[in-house]
């Protein structure tokens, strides 16, 4: 924690700053530990100038920080001592001017009320989870290998009748039963719902009708670190159009691990870019239409981080970096086809974190 | 859906405003109807103007805001047409200058990048909300009867040996297979865990010692509506010090109930801090330190909303309106008390939605 505290306050003297002010659950328990604050409403901030790291929250949790939050001093938010006495007993004792903010999590009241105490410098600080040690590259892939678990107990479940919200209930239970938690709701989408990217679970029924799309989109939680995978699979007997995208959307992932694996090689680092263009150009050359997101994302305290791989993305892929790669195709009224995976990067070489099978499945 | 869209409008001239800018997911799905879109990130947004109603959002959702939404104009956000684009076409098409926000969930960063296309005020739409309609109020009822049903499951379940974790598994599990969901992460907490008021459900076990404290707060959700409700009951004889406790929580309740009925018969509302302050007196003159947050809430599409029942609330508590009352009491290292129910008021008068009993229950 002492090494993540010091690489974040090294922004202080880069950005010239007097404080940072930190406010996002998954940085508060990066550099804490502590993960018990809950996420929709702000009960909890850091507060790091260059000698001091000072945690604000109030009585709820106060107890739980004084046991478990090392390295941070405790400021008591309260009736008596609300959080705009604690910025100004900051001021006047640190003489803290310029701050800086997560201009991501901040909220526009938020800064209004703060920049009266503050000169308020917005900041993107999720790029420092981007590359993660061992201990996380571990956990990660802990949550991984449920995922293949839950992946495998969940297609036996697959059965006539059964509805998407049943599968993916299951598969919520099954992740729980097994220690983890969801590191977000499961995307179950039966035959024309596959068409739609982020279809949520409902009531369809998986049905007689030969070869109905089965996409599956699930990840799981250990010790607070995600993963997340998607396959699809098809109930009753693929058609030729059926297995024609599940082989174009297989290829262009293929192509896309081993353009990065290339890269590597060659210059120690991918543009990400690039690895998106090659899945994306690979799908477009068979005649369907362009990927409606990006080819992938970095995950580990949040699902979605640092680094980006989309069309835009000016990030490179370079060791310690965990990231999904997950090209689909999808067509309104038909169905769709997506292939996830996660991978990590390790000495210039990318190995695939999730191993379940890719096999064209038909149940 | 109309008369909501139009009640937000009213802002647009009484705030001498050209446009509403809708970011909020409760705000979104309260207009809209929708509710897929995935919170941790911004997926999608509603823009209000005197003549027109547009969502933006990306590829992943057009499909299903095609099906699903009405009253609605799609924008569709894509690589060709980004929000910088969809929203520079509106001031040029609209003459668009003067835009609201909501002020609690645009970020820092987002308004930094709007405010180059629109001048933008920051407003508190969340209010908006706070008046329930009769569907409204029948579906938080349907929630609470679901909260109501799972505890007397879960009282069957607590048993020698088994952990906080494990209810809260249970408790969820049963709530999903009764059609709903959580609403939150039920919070479970034995013994001296009980005295941290938003102890996260751990790996504590319960056990012989008598008259330890198994406090259950949790909630579910019903078509996206919420309950919340917590009990404190004794594993094991409650001893003296512990049914004091217990009875002093119940009385501060009882008080408060007892002062907003009467104040609603005398003037048709009751001051939320003045609520407040009966609740807390009671606790106080009893010789217990005050309660470390507030006596309760509203709660609708969001578990916590307006309105506020706190020492510095200037809300009002009146017909329409559904909220907590949950005054607690906790000593560290030895245990706590809180009772939370939920309750409506409707023509002045105030119902009790939660009706799982409040005797001091030993198992």
């Amino acid at each position: 924690m002492k090494k993540r505290i010091n690489d974040f306050k090294k922004q202080l003297n880069k950005r010239k700053l007097d404080a940072l002010l930190i406010t996002s659950l998954q940085n508060i328990a990066y550099l804490t530990g502590f993960s018990d604050f809950y996420g929709p409403e702000r009960e909890a901030f850091l507060f790091l100038t260059r000698g001091n790291q000072f945690i604000l929250t109030d009585g709820r949790y106060s107890e739980s920080v004084r046991k478990l939050v090392q390295n941070f001093e405790l400021l008591e938010i309260s009736y008596d001592n609300p959080i705009e006495k604690i910025f100004k007993d900051l001021v006047r004792k640190l003489k803290i001017k310029k701050v800086g903010v997560e201009e991501k999590d901040l909220t526009f009241a938020e800064h209004k009320r703060i920049s009266k105490h503050f000169n308020l410098i917005g900041l993107d600080l999720s790029d420092k989870r981007s590359i993660k040690d061992a201990k996380e590259i571990e956990l990660i892939g802990r949550a991984c290998k449920l995922g293949d678990k839950t992946f495998s107990y969940i297609l036996d479940k697959i059965k006539q009748g059964i509805t998407e919200k049943q599968i993916a209930f299951d598969i919520e239970f099954f992740i729980k039963k097994n220690g983890g938690e969801v590191s977000f709701p499961p995307l179950i989408a039966f035959g024309e719902n596959a068409a739609i990217p982020h279809h949520k679970s409902g009531e369809t029924k998986i049905d007689q009708k030969n070869g109905q799309f089965v996409l599956l989109d699930f990840g799981t939680k250990v010790d607070g670190y995600c993963s997340d995978m998607t396959r699809t699979v098809f109930f009753g007997k693929a058609s030729q159009k059926q297995k024609k995208i599940y082989n174009t959307v297989y290829e262009a992932q293929q192509r896309a691990i081993a353009f990065i694996a290339r890269e590597l090689e060659r210059k120690g680092f991918t543009e990400a870019a690039s690895a998106d263009k090659v899945a994306r150009e690979s799908i477009i050359k068979k005649g369907y239409a362009t990927i409606p997101h990006s080819l992938g994302h970095g995950i580990g305290l949040e699902v979605h981080e640092h680094p980006r791989l989309s069309p835009k993305s000016k990030d490179k892929l370079k060791s310690g970096m965990v990231f999904s790669i997950e090209p689909g195709i999808y067509i309104p009224g038909f169905g769709g086809v997506r292939i996830e995976d996660l991978f990590v990067i390790e000495e210039n070489k990318i190995r695939q974190l999730t191993n379940s099978s890719k096999a064209l499945i038909e149940i």
